[in-house]
């Protein structure tokens, strides 16, 4: 098994060779532009792990990884220009770059290409179909996730269970989707992939719980982006739902007030709503939580049959992500 | 052969049984607005021919179909942001009636099920193949026509051969691709194909150059929209392209004034422009152009080895299409 350095170093090779330098420069050069900013690679890694684990060729499967590669940044364009985000990667968004027209020329572009080299990860015709029915429905599962989110901000009403399936949809589906295109690449059969698919997806959970955990009880000295912004934003994560259910009298009230307006004093605000959840004992439930979602991937993972030091080292990989500090 | 009328409701029907009814209704009733409003079905009706003139189930082709249709509004949804159109097909565009963010989002699932359609058109896992290719290339081509288009806008020296590259690839390339894809679900060979591909492109340009001219010269007692729309956007269609081109003295630097500035007085700039096009025959020129198209169209269908009925029931749909004065 290839360390997950290999993997990175493999993708990142192949990506390199296959650039979006070709005319016309107005529509490729963004493209270009977002994926060769430095990126974590968590999807390719995985669609590699994947294939891997199966002792699958990985020239077959890079195709593919740079399918689900393409993809991610796809939706991050158009995300951005949703959610007017000026910066990605530490670098000026698409739409700022280059336009909010470009952003979805671009953006679209790139939806396509993501099928192109999606069909290039085949190894018989046959297997074509297969790939493209697990990416439809990731694809389509990410679209519907980023509605339910929009949809949240409005709503008063949404229960943690709707939270998490908002966050499958939208980030653990295509966690799971991509260990399982790789399986496919590998000739996996179809409990392995369900199994893979399954651990994808509750990994994925307990990834984005993780990223909702840092925001807002993170170490200001160590996480990257400031500490609080998800409470500045007034987004209702599990957190603050759980915050919402469990706390009486002032403090749901004053909690359910500060998360529905705009204060001027940030500081005191972010101070006030973390002291509140942590007064209600929430960093401690949403570990148990990220723990519940890690313990039922571990388990599918378990239920896997493949090598046993392939599913370590995607024990491992899960670990270093589920206790990162940034 | 069905007549197209049997064939435009054979699609509708099929329309009808996959609307997008499904939650989250701020994804789904956009692209079920679009999709059913009212619209020529050109793309699906060609599909459905192209399966029918190699004796094609029609219900396996319907899937494509629907595939073709769904991609071309994705486009117009897109576009219509990207040219701040207000209206589409007389309705308010989707963008204007749902917002931006919407407009975007709902789009780019409509493509993801453009792709989930298209996927369900194979016969055997191997035809999808087939079709994911020809999409795949139809659609980036979609994508950097509207770039060349734009990159038009702000170029001076565009010569007309790149504006007629520019309608094959914004326009004519789905023409062509949704013909092409209609036969693959009917097990047409490559080289019927081949054929059926260069009538679509060769007639979906002169379908174009047709509009060019029914906008500058159309009767404005027939033609639906406003006569002079090209002209007062400043948009240099293949008309004005050669009339600048053959234009001398006085009346090309008040072709050229005209057609790079907006003067308040906007029925004096189209009657000015329109005469002076009028002046240097630029009328008989279009009308031949839009003949060499439509022949070498003719000359790909006569070359295609198919029966007779059918390839007249193409001549005729494009006759229609090309003496239309709306």
């Amino acid at each position: 098994m290839l360390e997950i350095k290999s993997l990175h170093e493999a993708f990142e090779a192949y990506r390199q060779q296959h650039t979006f330098e070709q005319p016309p420069k107005g529509l490729y050069e963004p493209v270009e532009y977002i994926m060769s900013s430095p990126g974590k690679r968590l999807r390719p890694i995985l669609a590699l792990m994947g294939a891997a684990l199966f002792k699958g060729d990985l020239s077959k499967c890079l195709p593919v990884a740079m399918a689900v590669e393409i993809f991610h940044n796809f939706s991050l364009v158009h995300d951005d220009i949703m959610d007017e985000a000026p910066l990605r990667r530490g670098r000026p968004a698409v739409h700022a770059k280059y336009g909010l027209n470009t952003g979805i020329l671009s953006g679209d572009v790139m939806l396509i290409y993501a099928y192109k080299f999606l069909a290039q990860g085949a190894r018989a015709p046959g297997e074509v179909a297969n790939l493209l029915q697990v990416f439809n429905e990731v694809a389509i599962e990410v679209c519907e996730g980023q509605q339910f989110d929009v949809d949240f901000e409005s709503r008063a009403d949404v229960t943690i269970l709707e939270y998490i399936n908002m966050i499958e949809l939208k980030t653990a589906a295509l966690i799971g989707g991509s260990l399982q295109m790789g399986s496919i690449t590998a000739g996996a059969d179809e409990a392995a992939q369900a199994k893979l698919r399954s651990f994808g997806r509750n990994i994925g959970i307990a990834f984005q719980l993780q990223d909702d955990i840092l925001d807002t009880f993170g170490d200001p000295e160590k996480f990257g982006k400031r500490v609080g912004g998800d409470i500045l934003q007034n987004k209702k994560t599990f957190l603050i739902l759980k915050g919402l259910e469990l706390a009486q009298g002032e403090a749901h009230d004053t909690l359910h007030l500060l998360m529905s307006t705009t204060p001027e004093d940030e500081a005191h605000k972010v101070q006030t709503v973390t002291q509140l959840l942590r007064d209600l004992d929430i960093p401690a439930w949403a570990e148990a939580q990220k723990k519940k979602y890690q313990e039922a991937a571990f388990g599918a993972l378990g239920a896997l049959q493949a090598p046993e030091s392939g599913k370590q080292q995607l024990r491992a990989l899960s670990e270093q992500l589920l206790v990162r500090e940034s």
